[in-house]
């Protein structure tokens, strides 16, 4: 997802016939609930074949939870291929930011996904499960980092502690309604967590409320 | 609960009443699973009527959530009552280490809880949103703490950040089974939370390698 190469047309291809089919699921799941909608159903709004569903998704479900699963597997990769000068937690802030961005460019859509995902309890139960598969994904790259101690906890607290800040920064982001970019609303999150040892900033010297980024 | 007054004997008699209530649905449902479970075979195992299992919870889910509830309800009193000396994070620090001491006398019964509660995504999906009100509850009373900036993402960072750090400890000491006592797990988690800003620490001078607490 982050790479540099720009996907060739098979892929992009791929990527398009993903897209149609999450956005069907929403739509139709938004619409009729998630009982009303069968796979046959998606894939017909999606115009492929039901097989065609079950090589990108293995479930309806599946279909509704967004990229997360691919943000699991990916992550361990994102947060090695950042430079060795970094510092762990700067790593995560860069791994995170660049999720947050993709995240960012399609905000009605996740509106509406969290909004069907917290409708229903299965549903925000797989979501959970994912989120819990991140933080350990990301704790494990965490670990592998330059001069991280060995003692798990540490991997554990910045993972989830930086998890924590990125979804402080998207919540806040989208009660705001957009008021301040998402990225400088991170960037302050991130900065907010480095100081968190020290007494509380100076509220004047908010970087989130500068308009840059 | 933190109060320092030993409760009166009507007091102890309600605790005992819902804590039997608690036990009796934590093991029917283990053993026959949450559908198989009725209110009245929680009250009789309990031993007692089925309107006095209402006195205590609205649904048989709510007796099988612990006390989860009670601490959303109590944290918003439990960080304004800490002293005004403490900087925000201490005050959180100390709140949760509070919190995790009274669950660390109950580790087979949280382990059995939370089991129990993956089994079913209904209850995961309670369970979660209980998180989320903890985390709202415990970033209203941060805000209110001498010092903190006015923008909502501070507090917000602060609390999240907290809560992920003390989860980080208590998952690390049941993965560990209690090998060092979950006070100097937390109390560690802290200080690496502290310290995320600053390069990662040595770790032989880690001090939940130490025996107190």
């Amino acid at each position: 997802m982050l790479d540099t190469q720009p996907p060739g047309r098979r892929e992009r291809k791929k990527l398009a016939t993903r897209q149609a089919l999450q956005d069907a699921a929403l739509r139709l799941v938004a619409d009729r609930g998630l009982e009303h909608v069968t796979v046959e159903d998606i894939s017909e709004a999606a115009d492929v074949a039901t097989r065609t569903f079950f090589n990108y998704f293995s479930s309806k479900e599946e279909a509704l939870l967004g990229d997360a699963p691919e943000k699991v597997a990916t992550v361990h990769r994102l947060v090695a291929d950042r430079p060795a000068t970094e510092s762990p937690l700067e790593a995560v802030h860069q791994v995170l930011r660049e999720l947050a961005l993709q995240q960012a460019q399609r905000r009605e859509e996740l509106l509406l996904r969290q909004r069907v995902i917290e409708r229903h309890p299965g549903l925000l139960a797989r979501q959970l499960g994912m989120y819990a598969s991140f933080e350990r994904a990301l704790a494990a790259a965490v670990a592998k980092r330059p001069g991280v101690p060995a003692d798990a906890l540490y991997a554990r607290v910045m993972s989830t502690a930086a998890v924590a800040a990125a979804r402080a920064a998207v919540s806040s982001w989208m009660a705001e309604e957009g008021r301040r970019p998402l990225l400088a609303m991170i960037d302050a999150a991130f900065l907010h967590l480095c100081e968190l040892g020290s007494p509380p900033p100076d509220p004047s010297n908010d970087p989130s409320n500068r308009t840059s980024t």
